[in-house]
């Protein structure tokens, strides 16, 4: 089984923070067929946080683990702070694969997202 | 030709905000067959901001623009901040039908999106 670790800001508003825990369900449900588990993170104002969203993913026997930046930009949080919080994660885990995607900003699917917006 | 003015939150860093410039002109290309033209607006730290991205749209003959939100959940700055300048806007040109759409993470098609940041 493949793991996606989806890595959000995180909110105060916990109606943000639901929006984003409903998602990574159906982000599961999309990718069911290719036997992908998918767990969110947040950085800030929500559990878990990173290391332990790898808990998460370890305890259900990830080998290998896809850390999705849930950005739009490449901002600090994106080339500094979850690629540090990431290096503690590999201290604990050295026997799991533990990598950084590309932001979801970045992705080409992203225009089409743009575009399903409107009618 | 149809109009979408994409509005993303802006940044203090520039190479962030030249990222949604970029994005906006990807998006305009992918809709080329659909007549649509994309113009790109800030709500803080870059411009143009909402009224003079609007101000773009009416100088290039819009009669008809969807401003998508490019924010990830539904948080203050969609649900508040950019109906407030559209109402503003909507009073400069009052002949031009202008309509919010949902904002681009509550799409069904950003699970792919994310699915497309894994390898």
């Amino acid at each position: 089984m493949k793991f996606i670790l989806l890595v959000a800001h995180g909110s105060r508003n916990s109606n943000a923070n639901e929006e984003i825990k409903q998602l990574a369900l159906r982000v599961e449900e999309f990718a069911a067929l290719q036997d992908t588990a998918v767990v969110c993170a947040f950085l800030e104002f929500e559990q878990p946080d990173i290391v332990a969203g790898i808990d998460l993913c370890a305890g259900r026997g990830a080998r290998h683990i896809t850390v999705v930046p849930y950005f739009l930009a490449a901002g600090n949080h994106v080339v500094r702070d979850i690629p540090a919080q990431l290096e503690q994660a590999r201290q604990n885990y050295p026997d799991i694969d533990i990598e950084q995607s590309p932001h979801v900003g970045s992705v080409e699917a992203m225009a089409q997202a743009i575009l399903s917006c409107v009618k």
